[in-house]
């Protein structure tokens, strides 16, 4: 049971944005910007940032849910997915991207643990200063989501059949978009 | 030097802001919503809680800046500051605020830590549902903001002066506003 009163029937994330309406549209402002809005790494690519931080960080929910958009993005490709938070210097990525999350991990443990030499690996493999931005801001916005999730001891359930379809639904309309569905239309001041 | 090139003279999240004007529209309305809006913990006590997981978290800009932005709502008391950051449970603040500063210091190590009791322990000195939501959500919020700005190796100034004058402006104008003082009016897709 979660620790405070959330709407019933919202998994994860979408029942503390029900419960905080006025919180809820800058966390999906934010989100659609990273991972939906076009940009030089794909959309795959930046769900599976966010799938791996959220691994780092244990989150069941979110680790699910953005696992099962990234597969979205990738073809289908779950196998993928798993292998990325398992093992990912060795699943079939760009060394662009493996650069990337070896950043990526550091950034979970503490900003300050993102050393000169790991930028420097991933600017040698291709990488920009926007990407680099983009995925420090990526796994930093994660560590939020996922302590948000877990702080308040969200419902999380355990049904990847569930996670498959909704991971579809996001990955075609985006967070803004599909958030209309479960938020109210105007919020109010509190 | 920061880790990429972001625009100079300005120090910590702000170099960081303007290098992406459009992350940083959400990331200044979630820090508008829980720290500046009206709200039934006092803005003296929302950006104490932003203070101490920045102090946590070992962030030296944003434990400064909160912490300047914490004493000038609190009649200029740096002192109470340091105490709450050094050890809260021995400083002048309410019971209540030291029950929910138990909570973000679980927070800060990972949401799985929070635990009923902690929460029951909030609740029986009069926190409501609202605001252990807003505690959990400050406190994942700075693990994201710390994150941001230390994994990007943002200059951080060791000159109190400068956030003692910085942290008036922004507890009388509020984080959109004075915002727009270095972010262009209309953020630019890239």
């Amino acid at each position: 049971m979660p620790h405070i009163a959330l709407p019933e029937g919202l998994p994860g994330i979408r029942g503390a944005m029900a419960f905080r309406p006025e919180t809820a549209k800058p966390l999906n402002e934010l989100v659609e910007v990273l991972l939906h809005n076009p940009g030089t790494l794909s959309e795959g690519e930046r769900e599976l940032i966010a799938t791996y931080v959220s691994y780092l960080n244990d989150c069941h929910y979110c680790q699910s849910i953005h696992g099962a958009i990234a597969a979205a993005h990738l073809n289908g490709d779950e196998e993928l997915v798993r292998r990325v938070k398992a093992d990912f210097q060795h699943a079939a990525i760009p060394d662009k991207l493996k650069a990337l999350l070896v950043i990526v991990a550091k950034v979970q443990k503490g900003g300050r643990s993102v050393t000169t030499e790991d930028v420097a690996a991933a600017r040698r493999l291709g990488a920009t200063d926007h990407e680099i931005h983009d995925t420090v801001l990526i796994a930093a916005a994660f560590c939020m989501y996922n302590r948000y999730v877990d702080g308040l001891d969200t419902i999380q359930p355990h049904d990847e059949a569930m996670y498959r379809e909704r991971g579809k639904a996001v990955a075609r309309e985006g967070y803004v978009a599909i958030s209309k569905t479960y938020l109210p239309a105007e919020p109010v001041a509190r």
